[in-house]
C-alpha cells in the first residue's frame, strides 16, 4: 500500500489523483493533503479521505478550515504547513501538484525527507533541476513524471539504458493559436488564449500552452528528468495530441506513447509504476482518429519556445529567470494589463538583464525567482513591451 | 560474443544479418550458414565469414559447392544438412530466415538442441505455434522476432507483464492494391502484385502483402509469439509503414514502435537484445513525413486476412492448411496459372475441406502441409476457382 501526501489536492491533478485513490482503496492511503485556498473542496476531501495532516497554503483560511474540520485532521497553514504535509512521517510518496514556483520548497523538502515524488509541478525541475536531481540521487528516492509528455517519454524509455537514447521528441499541440498569423496574434484576447483545443487545464498553464512556453518549460524539465542535453531534445507540433511524446534510440528505433488526451493515465501510472492498473473510460482508436500530423514549431512566431532553449544554453540560473518572468507576464496578461505578444517580449528583456549565477543553492533560486518577477514588472511599468 | 547459425543466408534477411556481423565483428561469429541453392553468393559468404558448417538445401548443388570451397568449411546438403547447420555444436543463436515451411524442421531442431532463435520464418509459428512455444519453454531458450511488426510489438512491450496487455495492434501497409476496387482487383497482374509500395522483399511475401495474407500469417504468428488470444489482435491499415505496430495496455496507454521501413533494425535488435547498437543510415523524421494515416482493413475485398482469423478460430491444424494452401496458390499465381483473386478463393475451398486435427505433433504438421498443397492443386485442376 502506498501512503500519499497530495500537494495541490484541490487542483486538476490533485482531484484526479484522489479519484484514482477512490477507485483503488486497497492500494492507496491518503496521509496528507495540501491546498492553497479552496477550502470548500478541501473540507470535503478531508471528510472523505481522512488525512492525518491537512495543510492550507493561504494562512487567512486557517481559522475557517479549523472551524469546519476540527478533530478530524491536524491542520497546518502557510508554506511551513505545506512542507509539514510534504514531509509527513506516515507518507512514502508525495504527489507534487501545486501550480507554479510555490511547489518548489515543499517538493525539495519531500525529497530530502526520503519521499518518492510523483512530479506534476514542472517549476521544481525548471528552476532547480540540478539541485533537485542531486538530492534525488543522494536520498535514493524515485522521481516519476506526471506530466503527460514526460510520462510518455518515461513509458517509451522502458528499461533502456541511458546511453542508448539519441533523442527525445516532445510533442506539442501547438495551442489555440497554432494557425494564426503574426498579425492575428497581435490581437488575441485572454478569452481566446484560454480555449485549449485538446486539454482542459488551469488558466496559467493554458496561456503557457498558447505561447508554447509550456513546451519550453517541459524541454527544461525533460533535460533534468532524463539527464539529457538540450540539443538532444526536439519539439514537434502534433495538433491531435495523440502521440504524447517519443524517444529515438541509437539504432534509429523510435518508441512512442499514445493515448487520448487524459491526465488520469499519467497520474495513475506514476502511482502504480512499475505496474499498470486497468482504467475505465474511452480507449484510443487509431482508425477512428484516422490521421496524425506533425510539423516543426515556428520559433519566430512563438518566441517563448526559443527563449526556453536560450535560457538552457545560458545556464541554470537563466531558467529560474525565464520561469519567474513568465509567471509574472502571464499574470499581467490574464489581468488584461499587457497583450499576448508582450509576454514573450517582456520575458526576453528580463533575460537580457540577467547575469548568470553558478552553483546556486535553493535559497538563491527563491531569491532569483523574486528578482525576475520584480524585474519584469518594472519593465512593464516603464512600458518596455511597446 | 554470439555464435550464429544463419539459415537462409543468401536471402534478404540473411544477407542483412551478415552485414550486421560484418559491422560488428567483435560481437558475432558465424558458426554455420545454410542456403537453398544460390551457391555463388554462398561461396562468397563462406570465403568471407569462414563458417564451420555450410549447408546447401538443394542436394544437386552439393557437388559444385564442394568443388569451390573444399577445405574451407564442412559442407552438408538437403534437409538433414540444414538441420546440421541449425544445431551446430558451436552456435548459440540461430537466425531462422529460410522462406516458407522449409524453415520449420530446422528451427524446431535448433530449439530442441538449446539454441536461441531469431525468428524471421513466420511459417514456424503459423504451422506449429503450440508445439514450438512448448519446446521453447521446455528448453529454456529465447525466441525473438525479426519480422518488423513483431519486433515492434516486442519493443513496445518493454518489460511489461503479460496480463497488462489488452490488445496488439498490427499495422499493415495495405499493399499495392489498397485503393483498388473489387473490379480492378479481378484484373491485376503478377507484375502489379510484385510492386510493394514500402518494402523490398522476396516474390512470395510480396504477393502475400498484396493479398493481405502476409498480415493474416502475422496475426497467427503474434498469437503464439506473445501468447495472446486472437480477439485481442487488431489489424490496422497504415499506408506509410512508419508505425510498425503497437501495444495497448489495460490502462489505455498505447506504446508504438516507429521507424523508416528497413529490415536491418529489427534484425539487429533481435541479435543485440537487450542492448541497442548504433546504426548508421537515415533516421525517421516525423515532421518530414508530416502525416500518418490509419484505417480499418477491408476483409471482404481482402478475403485472405479474414481467412487467417477463420483458421485461428477453427484450430491449430487449420492454420497449417491455410499456410500450405497459400504457398501453393501463390506459386500458381506467380506461374500465371490463376488470377489474383483466385488465391483467396482456392484457399477458402481448401479450408472448407479440412477436418480439424487435435494434439498435432511435428510429423502431423508436415503431412498436413503436404495434404493442403495437394488439395489446393486438385481444386485448381478441376477449375474450382471459377
Amino acid at each position: 500500500m502506498k501512503r500519499l501526501s497530495i500537494l495541490g489536492s484541490t487542483g486538476s491533478v490533485g482531484t484526479q489523483a484522489l479519484e484514482i485513490v477512490r477507485e483503488n482503496k486497497n492500494m492507496f492511503k491518503v496521509e496528507a493533503l495540501a491546498a492553497n485556498s479552496s477550502i470548500d473542496l478541501l473540507e470535503a476531501q478531508v471528510r472523505e479521505f481522512r488525512p492525518v495532516i491537512t495543510a492550507v497554503g493561504d494562512k487567512k483560511k486557517y481559522g475557517e478550515l479549523k472551524k469546519r474540520v476540527n478533530g478530524l485532521t491536524h491542520i497546518t497553514a502557510g508554506l511551513e504547513g505545506v512542507v509539514e504535509a510534504a514531509t509527513a512521517e506516515g507518507s512514502d510518496t508525495v504527489i507534487s501538484a501545486i501550480v507554479g514556483i510555490a511547489g518548489l520548497i515543499p517538493t525539495y523538502n519531500a525529497i530530502k525527507s526520503g519521499k518518492n515524488v510523483a512530479l506534476a509541478n514542472k517549476e521544481t525541475l525548471v528552476t532547480a533541476g540540478r539541485i533537485i536531481t542531486e538530492e534525488v540521487k543522494k536520498n535514493k528516492v524515485e522521481m516519476l513524471p506526471v506530466d503527460s509528455e514526460h510520462s510518455a517519454i518515461f513509458q517509451s524509455l522502458g528499461g533502456s539504458k541511458h546511453g542508448e537514447v539519441s533523442k527525445l521528441i516532445l510533442t506539442a499541440s501547438g495551442g489555440p493559436f497554432r494557425s494564426k498569423s503574426p498579425e492575428e496574434l497581435e490581437k488575441v484576447t485572454v478569452q481566446d488564449a484560454l480555449k485549449h483545443p485538446n486539454w482542459s487545464m488551469g488558466r496559467k498553464i493554458t496561456v503557457d500552452s498558447a505561447t508554447l512556453m509550456n513546451k519550453g518549460l517541459e524541454v527544461i524539465e525533460a533535460r533534468w528528468l532524463f539527464d539529457i542535453m538540450p540539443d538532444k531534445i526536439e519539439v514537434c507540433i502534433h495538433p491531435q495530441s495523440i502521440v504524447h511524446s517519443a524517444v529515438e534510440f541509437v539504432d534509429g528505433s523510435v518508441i512512442a506513447q499514445l493515448g487520448l488526451p487524459d491526465m488520469k493515465l499519467p497520474i495513475q501510472y506514476a502511482l502504480t509504476y512499475p505496474e499498470r492498473l486497468p482504467m475505465s473510460g474511452k480507449k484510443l482508436s487509431l482508425t477512428s482518429i484516422g490521421s496524425l500530423t506533425f510539423h516543426e514549431p515556428d520559433m519566430v512566431k512563438f518566441k517563448c519556445l526559443g527563449l526556453a532553449f536560450r535560457a538552457l544554453s545560458m545556464g541554470d540560473s537563466a531558467c529560474v529567470v525565464l520561469n519567474g518572468a513568465n509567471e509574472e507576464a502571464v499574470r499581467l496578461f490574464l489581468d488584461g494589463k499587457i497583450k499576448f505578444l508582450d509576454i514573450g517580449k517582456l520575458i526576453e528583456k528580463t533575460l537580457d538583464k540577467h547575469e548568470v549565477i553558478n552553483n546556486m543553492n535553493i535559497d538563491n533560486v527563491v531569491a532569483l525567482d523574486q528578482w525576475s518577477r520584480e524585474t519584469l514588472y518594472n519593465l512593464y511599468q516603464v512600458g518596455c513591451m511597446k
